[in-house]
């Protein structure tokens, strides 16, 4: 059984003021904060690494109460995934999603990343078969079907990549599932219906006049599928 | 001739307030702002990338009318430094530091920095000798010599390099030399003595109880020095 998850990207944000952009969105009840970290070799584009996660952490500390609060949700655009592991634990990452591209052997990352104190996710690319994540999805805590190809925000979702979340839902319907890129008002129908549960927001929610308004609004579309389903936790 | 130049590196800043972090150095009058771009090949870290340049040049916007104000100073300490040379521009820096270990050809990057509208820097890491910089030095608007291994803040001052910057100015009277790692109290001294005359500070200033303070004094002692030396613009 899965819950639907809303995690704005703080690529979106504005990042002269990155404390206060996480605390909006996270007072408008978004349930993980997603930080694209990207070294400008796996994707072309540099965006930040640790330093700024563990200022990022200061800013807003772990409640040991409930740890599931201000959570991080680390998606490692990087040619080289087993190095970042150790700093971004230490930063304060609560998940490490690594991509599969990018790595020879993804059960010894995971195990490196669960190893570290943080949940183990796995991305693919739009021009990776969804297939490749079945030999490993028992050890993950959570899939990530890109909806455009990483490295920039703002981009137009594909829905040609639902599909792949089906087929992903159908063979694990308690995995979480993520879609990113492109998600909004005119998108979410067609992610919800196709089973995804954690739902990438960048532009759409921190551009939106109200964040809290439209992570509620992402947020019922997933639920009410997930029920239609006889998924929902 | 040269000036005195003080120029706070923020990766020793609040990365979650970067706007306002630049803003009270700014005030307390830095005359540049030193940006650490890292990409996790080149050195060990990921640091920050254009998207993050563009949000803080928002946030310190240039006044036409003093173009020399809210001076942003790249240290682009990455493997490929012809790539980022165009996304930088257009984010808003004024000065790119290459490597000169990233790249086989300083003469057409120097021209490719200029074509982008920026001043064209070059930096040497600790194990390089200061003479490769001897045959670009005249296309050059700054010279960079670490006195730290380039990739992380808070590091001890290298005094030995010392040789490397007297070496310099004893040869380009008029050359901006910066030194970047380890700067403070204890060791500005040696750098203002050897000719250094741009000096990037992290952990020494943003940490201070008054940046003014801390900026006004490292100031004093390169005025001082360049003074002495007759090189005092």
């Amino acid at each position: 059984m899965v819950k639907a998850l809303i995690a704005p990207s703080i690529l979106a944000s504005d990042f002269s003021k990155l404390g206060a952009e996480a605390h909006r969105v996270f007072e408008g009840k978004a349930d993980w904060i997603h930080l694209d970290v990207m070294d400008g070799h796996f994707v072309p584009n540099i965006t930040m690494g640790p330093p700024i996660i563990a200022c990022l952490r200061k800013s807003v500390p772990k409640d040991p109460k409930n740890p599931g609060k201000y959570f991080f949700d680390c998606h490692m655009m990087v040619s080289k995934p087993e190095q970042w592991v150790e700093p971004i634990a230490k930063a304060g990452g609560d998940q490490y999603t690594f991509h599969f591209e990018a790595t020879d052997d993804p059960l010894k990352l995971i195990k490196l990343i669960k190893d570290n104190g943080m949940q183990a996710a796995c991305a693919v690319k739009p021009g990776t078969p969804v297939d490749v994540l079945f030999p490993i999805a028992e050890y993950l805590d959570m899939a990530l079907v890109m909806t455009v190809e990483p490295g920039f925000g703002g981009q137009k979702f594909m829905a040609d990549m639902m599909p792949k979340v089906d087929a992903l839902r159908r063979k694990y319907p308690h995995l979480n599932i993520q879609v990113d890129g492109g998600l909004g008002p005119a998108t979410i129908e067609a992610a919800a219906k196709a089973g995804a549960n954690v739902i990438v927001a960048g532009t759409s929610v921190f551009k939106a006049d109200s964040a809290e308004q439209m992570i509620e609004m992402l947020r019922s579309h997933v639920t009410l599928s997930l029920q239609k389903k006889g998924l929902l936790e």
